[in-house]
This record gives C-alpha cells, sequence and structure tokens, in this order.
C-alpha cells in the first residue's frame, strides 16, 4: 500500500542521509560514526517521526532532518554510554569505546549530537529545535540518574519511570512530535507526543525484562548487564519486594557470573517478569487509546503495527 | 563611560544566567556545573559576544542568550577535555573528571552542550543556530584532530593552524558574529568573524607559549602539559626545526618529569618561543586591521583593548 511505500522510501532516504554524515569526515573520526551505523539498529525513532507526519505527501525535507536528527541524538547517547559503561560489545560488535578508545568516542559522540542540531536547524522551525534541544537536555540527567541511583535498592516503580522517561521515552516522544511539527500539522503534537512517551516506555521495560531473561542472539549483549552494572530495573525492583535477600547482591559494586546467575534465577521465579511484561502491557494500552484520539494526519494504522511490534519483541 | 558599563552590566548578567542554569539541577549534576562555573575563567567569549553587538543600546535578551550559550559550549568542551586528559586540575581546582568521575563528566559536558542549544533557541534565530552547531561540530573535529596528530613531531604550521581553528578560533569567530547577527546587524557578522578568528588563533598560540615557559600561578596547570599529551604546539615545531633530537622524546607515549625540563629548556634556547611569539602579534595585528573595516556598529575601541590584552597576558 501506499502509506507503506512512502514510509520505506522515508527510511531509505534517513539511511543515505545518516551515512553521507557519517563519510563526510575522512580519518577516525568517520569509521567511529560509520561503524556505530553500520552496528544497524532498528531506527525506531525515524520510524516513529515519519509515521507521525503528515500523510499522503511525499515525506518533505523537514521532517527528513527530523528523522535523521532524533537517530543521530539516539547514536551520540549510545557511544557516550559504551564510554561510560565501558561495554565492549554492542549489537554483537566492537563498541566504538573499546575499539578506538574513550578519547574518540567522546569526541564522535559530540560531533553526532551536535549534528542532530545541524541536521535540524536547516528544517527552519524553532519550535523543533527547542524540542530536541529540550530532550538531549533530559538525556544527559537521565544518564546521571542511572549514575546516581545505581546500587541503589530502595528506589520504587516512580523513580524507576521518571528515570526511564528522561533516559528513553522523553527522545521517543520527540521523535513523534517533530513528524507533526515538520509536517505543518502542530495540532497533532501534542497527542502523538504522548504515544511517543508511553510506547518508549514499554520499550525500555521490554529491554530491560529481555536483559534479565533473554539470550544473547536476541539483544547483542550479555544477559545480566544490569545487575553487573548495578541499574536497579522494573523487574528487579519487583523482585526485591518478596525477596529483600537480593538486595545484598545488586548492592555490591561488583559481581560475579555466579552471583548474576543466581539474582537472574531468583527474579525469574519471583513472578517479577510477568509483572513488568504486565506494566508493559498497559503502557502500549494506553498508548493505542492515545493513538485513537490522533488527527486523520498522522498513519494511524501503521502506528498500531509499531505497538503491536513493540509487544512481539519480547515474546 | 557608557559603552563599558553596559557591557559590565552585560557581563553580570551573563555570570548570572550561567548560575541560574546549574543551579537549577538538583544532585551531582548541578554540583559538577556549578563548580565548572565556580572555577571561573575569563569570559572571553561572550564579552566579545558582548562587544561585537550593536552598541548604543541595552543589552538586549537575544545577545544574552549567544553570549551564554558560546560560554556553555565552551564549558563543555573543558569537562570533557578534562576527562579525556585525565587531567586532576584546572585553574588550580579539581576537575569535574577527577572530582566526580568520568560518567558525572560526560554527562555534565553534554548538559551543558545540549544547554547550549536551549538556550540560543530561546532568542529565535536559526542563522545563530546553525552556526553554533556547526561551531560544535568542529569543535569536536578539533579534538579528535588533536588526538590523532599525538605525537606525530611531522606536524607542520599549516595543519597547527587548522588545528587551532577547529579547537578554539572558530568559537571565537562564532561568539563574535552571534553578537553582531543577534543584536539586529547581520551587515557586521562577516567581518566580526574574521577578526574573532584571528583573535581566537593568538588566544591558543599565546596559551602554548605560556605552557613552554609559564610558571603554574598564571595558567593554573603544571607547564609542559602539552609535551606530556604529546599535543606537539607551535612553539615545540619550530624547536623541532633546529633540534631534530627532540623527535625522539616527544614520540614516546610517556615522559618522565626530568624529559620535559629537558625539552622545555631546549625549547627556551631554540627561539621557537620567539618565533611563536611573533606568528601570534603578526594575528593580533591582522585582527585591529581587520577591526578598522569593521562598521560603527561594534565596540571598535573596546574590541581594540581585548586585542591588547591577549598580548599583555603573555607579557
Amino acid at each position: 500500500m501506499a502509506q507503506k511505500r512512502r514510509v520505506v522510501r522515508g527510511l531509505d532516504l534517513v539511511e543515505e542521509r545518516l551515512f553521507t554524515l557519517a563519510s563526510e569526515y575522512p580519518g577516525v573520526l568517520g569509521e567511529a560514526c560509520l561503524a556505530t551505523l553500520a552496528a544497524g539498529g532498528k531506527r525506531v525513532r525515524p520510524l516513529l517521526t515519519l509515521l507521525c507526519s503528515r500523510r499522503g505527501e511525499p515525506v518533505g525535507d523537514p521532517v527528513l532532518r527530523g528523522a535523521v536528527a532524533v537517530e543521530l541524538v539516539h547514536m551520540a547517547t549510545l557511544v557516550h554510554d559504551d564510554v561510560l559503561d565501558r561495554a565492549e560489545l554492542r549489537r554483537g560488535r566492537p563498541t566504538v569505546a573499546h575499539q578506538y578508545g574513550a578519547g574518540i568516542a567522546v569526541s564522535a559522540g559530540n560531533y553526532l549530537l551536535a549534528r542532530a542540531f545541524s541536521e535540524l536547524v536547516g528544517a527552519g522551525a524553532t519550535a523543533a529545535v527547542d524540542l530536541l534541544s529540550a530532550t538531549a537536555v533530559g538525556l544527559s540527567e537521565g544518564e546521571v540518574l542511572q549514575r546516581a541511583e545505581a546500587h541503589d535498592v530502595s528506589i520504587g516503580p516512580d523513580a524507576y519511570v521518571r528515570r526511564c522517561e528522561r533516559k528513553t521515552a522523553d527522545l521517543f516522544s520527540a521523535a513523534c512530535s517533530l513528524g507533526a511539527l515538520l509536517s505543518g500539522a502542530p495540532e497533532a503534537a501534542s497527542v502523538v507526543a504522548e504515544y511517543g512517551r508511553l510506547i518508549g516506555l514499554a520499550f525500555q521495560v521490554f529491554d530491560d525484562i529481555l536483559d534479565c531473561s533473554g539470550e544473547q542472539a536476541a539483544t547483542g549483549k550479555r544477559p545480566g548487564t544490569d545487575i553487573r552494572d548495578g541499574t536497579i530495573t522494573l523487574p528487579l525492583i519487583y523482585a526485591l519486594e518478596g525477596r529483600p535477600e537480593l538486595a545484598e547482591t545488586l548492592r555490591r559494586p561488583a559481581v560475579s557470573d555466579a552471583d548474576v546467575d543466581a539474582v537472574l534465577s531468583a527474579v525469574a521465579d519471583s513472578g517479577a517478569l510477568g509483572r513488568a511484561r504486565d506494566d508493559a502491557l498497559r503502557y502500549i494500552a494506553e498508548a493505542r487509546a492515545v493513538l485513537a484520539r490522533c488527527p486523520d494526519t498522522v498513519e494511524r494504522g501503521l502506528l498500531e503495527q509499531v505497538a503491536a511490534q513493540v509487544v512481539d519483541r519480547y515474546s
């Protein structure tokens, strides 16, 4: 169908543009950016931008810029996170930090972040740049929150949700808003923003469940990473309610593989994964309800499919 | 005189705004930003923005935003540089990276960078945001260049100047342009940009000379830092011409204090400091010549004084 073709074509253009931006740089910075790009990723955020733009017309240059900008911001946070987490692998490939060193990785992240703004400025919409910069400010707060709250076994679901909003959901939300704002449909911006926030929360909760239960093949990283880093995610919060003795391990700055396995099986036995999953499904249901209130300008049917795919990813 | 009062008042407002932005954040991110601010700095970049704005009127909100934005970008690069250089002191105080750890420092830098864009977007001038993002892109290239060229004793003065443009001069240049652009004097932008670039180059060359000759009291850091990091600066490039045997030490990834002292005295004896100083003075002279072509809208007299102060800093 025509809508789908329009979006697929749009995603191709986003991909091309990302590769052009990365290859513009000779030397190691370009290499590092290309490596980050080549590692793939689902391009969920640009997809959301395209789907929330005014339908029935070819995707315009401002919308493409918005889609590219949100992915660049996302890539920047990945590159920086891998520096801070000293991660060696992401999606099964060596991270920029591991391959090129922390120096190149910090600069590559800064480059990608600054580039995001250059791209978006070209769209000529002040409100859009404003939104992206506020979101980027929130992202750095989210990173700090995650580190400040590391090993803090007293945090509850509310603090967890607040952190996920900054770290993940606000960028999903911005991706959606930008689609509306940059295609001359500002009336749709606030409702798609809410849809995006809910999808982002669901996405993060599923991601955190996968880390407690998934295989490396599904996520490209070792399960139990959050336990190793002391990131107290929703499944861990729920598991701690019934099994407070897990706190001792989760508080420790370093844990053995055996410790991680013990926590993982305790979490699985506690019913925490099911409770977390119910929360994620509730976010998805709320997102669908919001979608029903969306104006006709957005690709409602395809946004329904995205909601379904976020769920499928876990099942 | 009234012009000077206007600028002093403007700098006070910039300072207030920077403190407000930093203190808006509770917790460790706010502390880290406040520490960076409190460490002072000369606020040369905001000063340039104010001096290049249309004179004879109170400093408007857009110009203040521009001045705040350039300082925030500068602060972000300092915080990130200290992570990469593992620096423990800056201006005689512990660095954010040393005091709070690399994680907080990377996030604080990202926060400051993203904040710079939020500030500037509020000024409502697309060209200004465009300029700042291009400059921020260049800054990350400059950082990468500096690392890529570390210990490379074959680089000449041209490569050095290219690196200084990205790393320093382009932000000075942007600071000046923003003053013109954001005060409704776009006709002055390109000429003040050139003045700023030249002042920035002179500033960097003097800084590099100070690192080869200065006392810790003058710079707040140990002399010889560039030699330790393998950053081949102009004085070292000139010294290498007559004393190729220095290459052996400068190529080494790690050098002793005695090695650093030996290089420092060889540089002093070689006449390289005088040659570098002549280059810096030539940039200052060119900057003055550019100033003579500036339209009346800018504070020409005070910009002359800035040029003189950059020289005084070294003598």
